[in-house]
This record gives C-alpha cells, structure tokens and sequence, in this order.
C-alpha cells in the first residue's frame, strides 16, 4: 500500500535512498535533478538524501554536467575505497577470500589452501583469522564493513540459513552463520555456491542488466544459479538449479546421486580426470580432490597440445552438457547461460561443440536467442559473488 | 517510490481499490475495520473505498461478524454475478468457450466443434459469433463485462502479443487481438495455451497460495505453464515450458523438431494413440486429430479393461514423462507439479509409476518436496485459464 497508516517512515525513508543509490551506481555521473526527475521525489527531498549520501561517504561530486541553460550541474558517483564487503568461498581444499568497495573494486583477493577438509569449526576459525588480517592489513574501519558473505558448497536452509548438507565438506546440520557474526562482530550471509556465482555475474559480469539467464559452474560437481524476472531464483526448498544431476546418458555411469549419467558423471571435472586417469592406464581410484586436479591439469596440457585422446575427453563431455543446457533451454527460455569455475581454463576448446550439441537438443528459436558464453571470472566467481550479497542490499537489492 | 511528485493518484487510488479486492477475495468475509489493518490504509481512505466498490457492485456486505465489544461489524464479500468474463481457447478441432464471474462461478461452458482447423478469420468470425450468443443468452451487460481471454496453442510475442507460430493450427505471423478488439468491443487478452491452464490451477485449482508449480498438458503436443515467485514466468523470449522438447530416450523417434526421443513423442497422447495403432495392426499414418482420439478413447478403453498390452503402452509412456518430471525438479525444485488436459482421464493408471520414474531421476529431497497431481479440470483448463486473464487484472495482478 502506498499510504500507510502508522509510522514506517524508517523504511519508506531507507528505500528512497536505496533507490537513489542505485541509480547512482547504473548511471555513472548524474545530477540532482535527474535524481529526482527519475524517481519522482521532490527536488527538497532529492537533495536531502544526496547530501545525507555525501556526509556518508557513500557517493562523491565530481565534476561538472552540461548546463541546459542554468548553472552546470554537479555530477554524482559511488565513492569508491568508502565501504566494503568480505566474500569467502568454502572449497574442499580451499578458502577463498576478496574484499571489494560499493563500487565493485578488488581491495584483496587470495587462494588459501587447506591440508584436508575443514569442520565448521576450523572453517570459522580461518575465516575469523583472515578476516582479521585482512582488516588489519588494509586498514579498514569495522564500521565500513557492510557484511561478510560466504559460499557454501551445499544446500541451506531457505529461512534459517542453516547448512543442511554440504557433501563433499562433509557436513550437514550446521549453522556456522550464528558463530561467524559473533566473532566477526559484522553481519554474515550464507548462500549456496552457484547461487554467488551468479550474483557475480549479474553484478559484475556479463549477465549485467540480464534478468533471465543460468550460470552453470563446472568443477569437481556441476551445479547452477538460476536468474529469473531479474532475481535469484531459489524455488520451494531452496535447492533450484541441481542441473548436475540432469541425466544425459541412460548408459552412464551410475551417480552417487542413485540415478545413472548425471550430468555431472560425464562432464563434472572429476568425471574428465577420471577419464584422463583410464587413459594413462591408472587404475587406483582418484580418491583425492588432489588427484583431481593433477589429472585434469594433465589432460588440459595434452589437449591443449593438440593430443586427439585429449581433446576426444573434453568434446564428449562437452556433447554432454551442450544436451543438458538444450533441456535448460527448452525450458527456461533464457537469455544467456554462463559457463563458470574452471570452465574458462577450456572454453576455447569446446565452446563451439557445446552450441551444437544445444542447438541439437533445443527448439531451433529457443536455442537462437540464448547466447553461450564462459565466465568472465575464475575460480573466485562464489567468493566475488559473495561479497555482493551484503553490497546488494545497501543498494535495496 | 513511494513519494510521487506529481499526480498519479489515480494510478494509487486504482492500486488501493485493487489490494482492498484482493482482500476481501482472499478472506472470505472481511469487515471495513480488517482491511484498514490489513491494509495500512486510514479507516476513512478504506470506507471510501469500499463505499465505490458496493456503488459498482464488485463487492456486497454480508450478515454481521464477531463483535470484539462494539457494534457487530459488517461483513464483505466479493458479489457473484455481477462482472463476467469470457475465455476461449482455440484448438485444433474445437473451441472451448467459457463465462465465469469475478468469484471464479462457471457461468458458460461448452465445446464447439470445427470440421477441420481454423484459419484466423474464421476463427476471429466464431469467437465474435459464440460471444455475442452467449451475451445475449445471459443476458450479460457489455458494461459489466471485464474482458476476453484467448487461448493460443502456440507462441506469441512477448511484448506485441501477434501469434508467431501455432504449428497444429497452420497460423503464423497474425495478430487476432486487433480483430477480436474491435469485433467485441472490450479488451482482448491473448496467452499460450499451457499458460492459460497454469493460471486456472493457480486461481482456481490446486496451485491457489503455490508460489513455484508447474503445470503441464498432455494433449496431442505437451507443454508446460510454469509459475515463479507467484507469477507466470514467461522467459526471455515468451517461450519458457517447452518441455514437450526435453529428449528422455537416445533411441527414441525422431520429433518434429529435428530432434529424437522428445518427451511428446514418447507420452503424448499422439504418441499413445500411434502405439496402439501399431498394436491393433493399422499401418497407414494417423494423420487427423480425429484419428488421434479415436485411437486414444480405443487405448484407454482397453487399459481400463485390463488389457496387459495397453497398459503397458501407459506405463512406458508414463516412465517417460515421470523421467522428464525428474529433470524439471532438479532445475526448478518446484512444490507441486500438476498434469492437465487429458491426463486427468487417466491418471489414475499412471500416477505412481510417474512418481517413481521422477523419484529416480530427481534428488531424494527435491523429489520429496514436490506434489505430483492430476489437475481437478480437464480439457477446459486453458478457457478457464484465458477467462482468468482479465479478473485477475481486476485485482492487480
């Protein structure tokens, strides 16, 4: 309702702002008075809020618009290195940590490794730790610190944000939210893993302005984000978006999962690795994510060499997820899919197979208005994603 | 924003009266004092309101309700036959016509058969003829009719709305809204056939308060209407749901579409109709939609009979849609799938082994989270839907 009775002037006051703030930040260097022409606030209450932004910190003036007649108006912009977000990305064998500005700046970006896999506890611990480094070595003030948020590799709770599985960490049941704010002493998100990726790419990567679109991540597992009408699209249980148990081939390989030739036994990167080690004449099982990455590392070498078992690897799994992303087609109808994680590191060799093998699956007008595309980002798109999340919602998002 | 400079209080006014509607449609029996609460409007703005609504007749009070210590307070209640609406939905071999008031009470309903498919012309000609029997049979006021919703097996622009392909009707590139608009004289609305029946199940069915359902019939094609947080979700192109074009067998016949072992050519009603030809020994091709239900109500006869050999042809068709089910609760983790059109007339040989053809392709927990229904309509469903269109409207929706 837009007359509301009783006092929630608070919220009516910081959606106005959160408006204004985001349209600072999509329409680089604006003035006052687009500020209120686009919103349809007052030029009294436009200024107030912009001089409340400014005292803040959170925008700066910069120079000088074209005058329609009158005096030039002062121009507008984020502030960058004003306010700040933490991302951490909770991998098997590594956390990933990034500090970005409002504006969507690196402050701080690294990759660190764990023996083995952490327990919740270990995992709060490291966070706390360099969290508090980082704090440190940056010098930044806790009070421009808008959040922390951090990727899990497994399904939440969709209310309580508790973790009730995260298989390859080993865990279920646990809420490491509660524990985090309290040490880290700032506001803590959790979300799942493909989910920040696809924050990333609608905010900082392709999918910009995208309102529909799917960011599949291809790693150990395959898993995908899903942007629907603009927003992340959770479903009933919070669980959309399990694409890698899609089943692509009825005479797979049976998948943990129950089911035989998920997506993610024929194109995940432990399923190519495990192909690599068949090749090589390796018979022992690839027990460890280690493993993994050693055998995929080998393969994408002897590919990228030119080596026809090699590339015969990546192009059957590509044949694989071209299929699935042909389904996703079919059904989402969406603008773009976005191919992220360690996909990028290949893309050059199969982007094409993949776009046959979908167009061969998808309806032909279907699969013409999508555009396939490898990620703009690495390994760190969840982390990045992340720290989005508490960034987001200064800006009403 | 909710501070607007200049006047659109008519815009506010029309989306004040429409929330207290929605209200009152929502809870059965709602007193001036509730919706002022509900609502967050003064208790003057919401009795002016209401005063409108009772003048136009929308709405009618209704005995008295508990009084909390003064005057028993007055009860409100949408009015039955008092606005109307008329949906269509235009099919190979019939029109489906329907009347329903703003309460969602069947008014109309018939089936009107064509001797061979429709040309746009003739099918705008015997739209205008069944609405203008029907107004007059009825007795309707063309000032109390809210509009006509039309049913189109095929795709439409997304913003345009002109048909671009209704492949089982020959029609491509037309606009019949225009036509249909002058021809009746109230507002027209078009919506694919599978959308239409989602917005039945979601006003009118099983899906009423279901934010992420997705409903899909089984006809001679398949096709499926999927809601979102609430809402159509339409996808980039309009086209979202065309899960008839899931592939679900490898080895499977090769579709229209140019692709093999599409979920239409396995457990279609087509398909079925086809496999009992081949069983009862037809060889020339099943080329009319007559053919098709002749073969069907054959097929289904015999299943109802116990006959193993048609059974089997359910069966085997079920396992397909069930596997397709799977797929999409993967992606979408909706909470209930319904199937409509004409597989409510069978369902009951069907369900469970579309149950556990969909559990062992899906998650457990996502499985697990999701309701497998036949939908309560039958093959009225997208007439009802395309009916829904304009009342909906009403309510801003």
């Amino acid at each position: 309702m837009r007359e509301p009775k009783t006092g929630n002037n608070k919220y009516l006051k910081e959606l106005n702002q959160a408006t204004i703030l985001d349209l600072i930040r999509t329409t680089a260097g604006i003035s006052r008075k687009a500020l209120a022409d686009r919103t349809g606030l007052s030029a009294t209450a436009t200024g107030a809020i912009v001089k409340e932004l400014l005292g803040a910190e959170f925008i700066r003036e910069v120079g000088e618009g074209k005058s329609s007649g009158g005096r030039k108006p002062v121009m507008l912009e984020l502030n960058p290195d004003s306010y700040y977000a933490f991302g951490f990305d909770i991998d098997m064998r590594f956390i990933y940590a990034v500090v970005l500005d409002i504006t969507g700046k690196i402050h701080y970006e690294e990759k660190w490794e764990n023996k083995s896999s952490l327990t919740p506890e270990e995992a709060v611990r490291q966070i706390r730790r360099i969290f508090d480094t980082v704090v440190s070595d940056l010098k930044l003030r806790k009070e421009r610190i808008l959040g922390v948020g951090v990727s899990i590799p497994g399904m939440l709770d969709i209310t309580t944000r508790k973790i009730y599985l995260a298989p390859n960490l080993g865990w279920s049941d646990v809420d490491i939210r509660e524990g985090l704010s309290q040490e880290l002493d700032v506001p803590v998100y959790l979300d799942n893993e493909a989910m920040c990726s696809a924050f990333c790419e609608n905010w900082l990567g392709i999918c910009r302005g995208v309102e529909d679109f799917i960011c599949i991540n291809i790693e150990s597992g395959i898993g995908a984000g899903i942007f629907v009408r603009g927003k992340i699209y959770r479903g009933y249980t919070g669980s959309a978006g399990e694409v890698g148990h899609i089943s692509v081939d009825e005479n797979g390989p049976r998948c943990k999962c129950g089911n035989v030739g998920c997506l993610e036994t024929m194109a995940s990167i432990s399923a190519m690795a495990q192909k690599y080690r068949e090749l090589v004449g390796e018979t022992c099982p690839a027990v460890s994510e280690n493993t993994i990455d050693q055998n995929f590392e080998a393969l994408l070498k002897g590919a990228r060499e030119g080596e026809p078992a090699c590339l015969r690897i990546f192009r059957t799994a590509a044949v694989s997820l071209g299929k699935a992303i042909g389904y996703l087609i079919n059904a989402f109808n969406p603008q773009t899919i976005v191919l992220g994680k360690k996909f990028p590191q290949y893309a050059g060799l199969v982007l094409d197979d993949i776009a046959k093998s979908a167009a061969r699956t998808a309806l032909a007008h279907l699969a013409e208005s999508c555009t396939i595309v490898p990620s703009s980002f690495g390994e760190n798109s969840s982390a990045l994603g992340a720290a989005i999340i508490p960034i987001r919602k200064l800006f009403g998002k």
